[in-house]
């Protein structure tokens, strides 16, 4: 088994409310100089490793955890 | 500026509902021998960067990005 780390987010030309907030809330609290946040979701998997790890990895990706249409992946692999 | 990455997940002993439904998709889907699925948010920010960079960050995911009672975050640092 490895770790797979997989980021998901709004592609940059998709308005993004939940950054937005967050950026606005952070002078509040005291945080300055600060701006381009986005906000997504982060998953964390232990998947079976193997040849065809990167394509399961991406079909995964596409099929359950991203919407292809709005959103973007990276993904990352965690050995030993 | 620099880009900061931020992983917030929740803490190993919370149940993640999220994760589990995500866990239990994916044979249905035709994905086997994946365990282990935890669902948190990823954040991006840039942020000015600076001698109290990581400690301005820890005090940003503790304060507005992450429920410290529940979730633990992780952080990286993209310069150049």
């Amino acid at each position: 088994m490895v770790r797979v780390l997989v980021d998901v987010l709004l592609k940059d030309e998709i308005l993004d409310p939940q950054g937005q907030a967050v950026e606005r809330a952070l002078p509040a609290l005291g945080f300055t100089g600060v701006r381009g946040v986005r906000v997504g979701k982060h998953v964390e998997l232990e998947v079976d490793d193997g040849d065809d790890l990167e394509a399961r990895v991406a079909r995964m990706a596409n099929e359950l955890l991203c919407n292809p249409v709005i959103e973007r992946f990276t993904y990352r692999v965690e050995r030993g």
